[in-house]
């Protein structure tokens, strides 16, 4: 699957190479089972992108993150050491000081591994790599380029993918969490004796928000993805269909609900699989969120439904977010 | 009810003044019903307390507080001119660069009004007056006393009054909000179509965790404080008492974990009017915590049990907090 595209994801046409200029980075943003990459220009412009499948373990995040910076520098003509920086976001837990990871189970890492100084040695002694949380990268993409032209400094970045959850970005400044486990609004609880979670407890968001939990409430029959299936199904009046639909989108809704009031978050940018929908989730969910204010001042005077948006779905934000960590940005 | 205690709520002995020094303040935590304010030497302990009934508007607020602060300075002869200021905690929306109070219906002073400047109008013009939202004050008492001879870094202050609210203090700084807003968690849903709340929804965590709720679900038949009399009842074998005991702390258990699974905060420490209670609410929260963690191997990585703490009941942490204000920390 590893494909390379010039200016690919954005629309915006690639800038020239500045063979003088320091400030391009790369961006690696890697998933459970792909990783896209990204190579940002000085102005924070994505100049072109690369996409391989991820593979498992050490060795194979080494092979895949260094393939994917060299791939994109030498097609570009920016060599890897005069690069600003090269940012790596993964799932699971990141100390950013020391570039290390650990409990990334979907790529195949749990116990602690030096991810920054592996790709490093690889690279070159010349290469600055940093690494940070996934989502984390991804509320920095988000913010970079949720406003053409403006960074946002109070995002949440919602995620709806495998799981339920969030990157925060308070007051321009990321907030990592005192255990680097801030934004685990997926398990919070929202039925009560609910669908039982692989986190042990029962009920979960994540249960009615995520992917998985769309695949699982409506497999497609078909090519499909799930949550198109199901809106389709939906759209065309099945019973079933609608109500799986609004218990979905009423999880969502309480997602972003648990975020504005708990941080208060001017913003929250909902990514992630799911998100590919479009107006077809950012609709409903805004009706929903329009309902629930329309009961109540206290809602309506919070704004609820106007702070959220979907993350672009032509720009590779969690890749763009890791390029501007890479060039040492939110250190 | 006006009282003027020697290093009074704290037990620590009161310093000598410092007629050279800078760094003694003044802090008044204003309240619904009571005014307490703290003369804090510059090492940061509680010298003196003072305590008065709160007058509604804008008029009886500038008084009772300037009231508070030339009581305490004069009583300790620590001139109102060498304070390194005053702040001053009021339970609504705060301007901090401004220092101007609106929404704090509370205290009788809806519409904006610039407190900071009407204080220090009458204080005289050194006087340095800054305002900060009450439970932001709160937090930063809290983060300042929880720990003898130590400052933590990263603390909600949850307080359980007449509503329920957080103060956030995250990696060392206020976390406000984006609108001033952050740490509404009282109003997240517990019980979908459960208890009307004020605010327009139903079944907000507020309509169980407050004390208001259980002056409501449990009226004292006597002197006693309403959670006092319910707890007497639950222990005594009465089972509704049981019930709404277990709800309320259930519902409490669910605010510690929104704002560590949010916000991944280091430490709740539990406040306001219901932490007066102490141990007889500290020890069956943890046990619910502990039980939700024996559930759940993810909620016991977090650690979410060893996190909560009471607010110490012989300190009064807002108005600490305020004090820290009034000397221009956390500006």
């Amino acid at each position: 699957m590893e494909s390379t595209t010039l200016g690919g994801t954005t629309g915006v046409p690639a800038a020239p190479p500045d063979p003088r200029g320091p400030g391009w980075s790369v961006g690696v943003d890697v998933g459970g089972t792909k990783v896209l990459a990204a190579l940002l220009d000085p102005a924070g412009r994505v100049a072109r992108t690369h996409r391989a499948a991820t593979r498992p373990g050490p060795d194979g995040l080494v092979d895949v993150v260094t393939t994917a910076v060299r791939t994109l520098t030498r097609a570009h003509g920016v060599p890897v050491e005069r690069l600003a920086g090269t940012g790596v976001g993964v799932p699971g837990v990141v100390d950013p000081v020391t570039g290390t990871v650990e409990h990334a189970v979907n790529v195949g890492v749990a116990q602690p591994f030096a991810l920054a100084a592996a790709v490093a040695s690889v690279l070159g002694p010349a290469a600055r790599v940093r690494v940070e949380n996934d989502l984390n990268a991804a509320v920095l993409g988000a913010a970079h380029t949720v406003e053409p032209g403006a960074t946002a400094r109070d995002v949440a970045f919602l995620a709806l993918g495998t799981g339920v959850a969030a990157g925060l970005l308070l007051d321009g400044t990321l907030r990592r969490g005192s255990h680097r486990a801030a934004g685990e609004v997926g398990h919070l609880t929202l039925v009560p004796g609910g669908l039982p979670c692989k986190c042990g407890q029962a009920g979960c968001i994540e249960q009615y928000a995520s992917g998985s939990a769309l695949d699982a409430a409506w497999p497609s029959p078909d090519a499909r993805p799930a949550p198109v299936a199901l809106l389709d199904a939906a759209d065309a009046g099945d019973a079933r269909a609608v109500a799986v639909r609004d218990r979905f989108v009423g999880a969502v809704a309480v997602a972003v609900r648990v975020l504005v009031l708990t941080c208060d978050v001017d913003r929250v940018v909902v990514g992630g699989g799911v998100s590919q929908l479009g107006t077809r989730l950012l609709d409903p969910l805004r009706a929903q969120l329009a309902r629930e204010a329309a009961a109540s001042p206290f809602l309506a005077s919070l704004g609820v439904t106007d702070r959220v948006h979907l993350a672009p779905r032509d720009v590779p934000v969690a890749a763009v977010g890791a390029a501007l960590v890479g060039r040492g940005e939110h250190v």
